[in-house]
């Protein structure tokens, strides 16, 4: 089973900055994220993870001060400073496909992973955010194929350059990008850094099976993760790619302790810290849409136009609110709580037995984890359920490798292949 | 006097690679760089200072395996790595604003601000180099005049980010650039990054005298280095800025030891190790020009068309030819040791002199300290120069504040001027 740990500012919980024992500026404080890495490294994940976005993460200031994320540092400088307080764990960051060029990118993810000796992971997005569009000159997104075919490009010229070989002759020349080859840097210990993908739209799923090492998923059941896992390593044969050759890592909002009774108390309390506008407004941009505010609170969600934002998000909320029948600030709490992902409130073993049951189910690979605040409940998952899974079998006592690509399994690169 | 340490790679002689004492793989080596940054900083020097372009230095590829600088780390991963294993020394990175846009760069350099306590500068250039146009899409290079007119507004831009405003109302709508505010980052330690040019053609100096805090330069004599501190600060009172808010440092490449026959010893061995077709290749770059070998190595330099690559060194080259009666060879050994930078070899004393002439006669405010070779030559001016320069109670002994802008004395900014 592979494990990687969400570092995300305060806590994943929404309303993580307001637990009394959260670290309010964890954003902005270095120490807190080393002792976070050195934490999860002890505890032998195969990686931290970052995600991004260049601009705030929610549109509404007031809204945005109000929620666990609205500083942080850039998450390149923030790893190349973890590369040298850590030695095993591998370093993901999230970097955006529409508002990089990919020679800039492939080169700053390749220094990362000589800095860190092969521990170097990049997250593919293509970002859904207006927010960004208007701090790079856009007056609107681009529309979701669009962004997705220009991403697809991308990944194809930096897969090329970190393996020292672009596809045409005289380097990439391309609908979106020309460039020549080569990198000012050498292979890396690992061959290249491990690419990752977390989008789950048709378009999304089939750059995945194109080019990710690693998928990142939300699903709230097993039913929904397995559907997920088995359509994508399904999708690999076309690329003539092995299913081992992706890990499929959902990510799971856990919330321990050492009784169910404890857990479940830990877990209101947090949910009764949110304030009604923020789980509102935070379902409005995971639905894409600005009026919500508008519908009554205790009904239910209002049918909603196509948008170009982040489809397969919208498809969650809209499917939930079928399934359980909930209202607006119902959904709002649900999702503003983990943020879409699975919740699992209980003892190490409850959790054991549920990470345990998709593992073994063929519904995931590993699991990406959310805390709810840091670093209290990375330290809880780590004291905790850790050691229930390296009981039971399910996962590494100590690192064999070096590189991310030794603890996830994944096979060490060639150069590149010809265009497909 | 202000002292930066120039760090790259091998060393900053051109055939320092064949050294006997050289670090050949020096610049993927993230523990040399720390040992690097921990010279410096126990000689208290105000900055490391990292050189960048995205793409190799030399187009001919053969050239450029035989030249010191040939691979290294991307410094903003570099310098955030540097960040958390030292804790007063500056860190000054260059960065293009030719192939980066305005937010995403603000928002990295703030970021090693935050992550640094204070520490962090941005070096800014336009990129000259057709090596790295091919890299992001370009058929060839824009005019000099066009880059400066979009470096200016990028630097305007970069500055508001910083400062948290920019100068409309909805944030910035340029020529070049559209970008809303604000970061996600609040103001750092020492009120915005310190901003570093050294651009030295009529329109760079334009700009660092608008937005610089510090000026590299490149001068060969006392009275082309004194020429340029004195235009450059009497542009100051235009922007309504006091001489005193910007340093200018001139770059320097010293050969020290214990005797000056020793010095000269070292000196010579360092320049029989340069390779003719190298010495010439690079004579090439900095005359934009790529047929030189056809012309004879022991004549003259031919007449020289003019170029939109980068004004001032060409300027400068031919001005040393001019003056000096120098052929292609000679010219080609004497900017390849020190890349055009000032050459001192000789004891602690004669060094000491030179500088403390060049500081005191008003023309430097410090010096940008160019290694010939790493780590041998930083070690020996942090050992034998600087407790000389502090002997004389030109140098710090000790820091006395913990930001780069304490160490240069410069003032913290406030909120952004409006737009001049």
């Amino acid at each position: 089973m592979k494990l990687g740990a969400f570092l995300w500012a305060t806590g994943h919980h929404i309303a993580a900055w307001r637990h009394p024992k959260a670290h309010v500026t964890a954003g902005i404080d270095i120490d807190h994220y080393i002792e976070l890495a050195r934490i999860a490294e002890a505890a032998k994940f195969d990686m931290v993870f970052c995600e991004d976005a260049a601009g705030l993460r929610e549109a509404n200031v007031a809204i945005a001060s109000q929620t666990s994320r609205s500083i942080g540092f850039e998450p390149i400088s923030l790893l190349s400073a973890l590369a040298v307080q850590t030695s095993r764990i591998g370093l993901v960051s999230t970097a955006s496909t529409s508002y990089n060029e990919p020679y800039g990118l492939a080169r700053t993810f390749l220094s990362l992973d000589h800095l860190s000796g092969g521990r170097a992971g990049w997250n593919l997005v293509t970002s859904a955010s207006p927010i960004e569009a208007a701090n790079f000159g856009s007056t609107g997104l681009r529309p979701h194929a669009e962004r997705y075919e220009r991403a697809r490009e991308f990944a194809e010229v930096v897969t090329g350059l970190w393996r020292g070989k672009l596809d045409g002759a005289s380097g990439h020349d391309g609908q979106s990008f020309s460039v020549r080859d080569p990198l000012d840097l050498p292979r890396s210990a690992q061959g290249a850094p491990v690419m990752v993908q977390a989008g789950a739209s048709d378009v999304g799923r089939d750059l995945a099976a194109r080019t990710a090492d690693v998928v990142f998923t939300a699903a709230q059941t097993f039913e929904e993760a397995k559907a997920f896992y088995d359509d994508l390593k399904g999708r690999l044969a076309a690329y003539e790619r092995e299913p081992d050759d992706i890990k499929i890592m959902p990510g799971v909002a856990p919330v321990v302790a050492e009784t169910e009774a404890q857990a479940q108390e830990k877990y209101e309390a947090l949910q009764e810290l949110i304030p009604d506008d923020v789980g509102v407004a935070l379902l409005s941009s995971y639905l894409s849409i600005s009026d919500l505010w508008r519908y009554p609170i205790d009904g239910p969600l209002p049918v909603l136009p196509e948008s170009e934002g982040m489809k397969s998000r919208q498809a969650l909320v809209v499917e939930q609110s079928h399934r359980d029948g909930l209202s607006i600030r119902q959904l709002a709490r649900h999702f503003a709580g983990a943020r879409g992902h699975w919740r699992i409130v209980g003892t190490a073993a409850q959790i054991a037995d549920e990470l345990q049951a998709r593992f073994e189910g063929g519904a995931a690979d590993g699991f990406n984890v959310m805390p709810a605040y840091f670093l209290g409940e990375l330290d809880a998952f780590a004291a905790l359920v850790v050691p229930e899974l390296q009981r039971r079998g399910l996962f590494r006592k100590d690192y064999e490798g070096h590189t991310l690509r030794d603890h996830l399994g994944l096979k060490r690169p060639g150069v590149a292949a010809t265009q497909t």
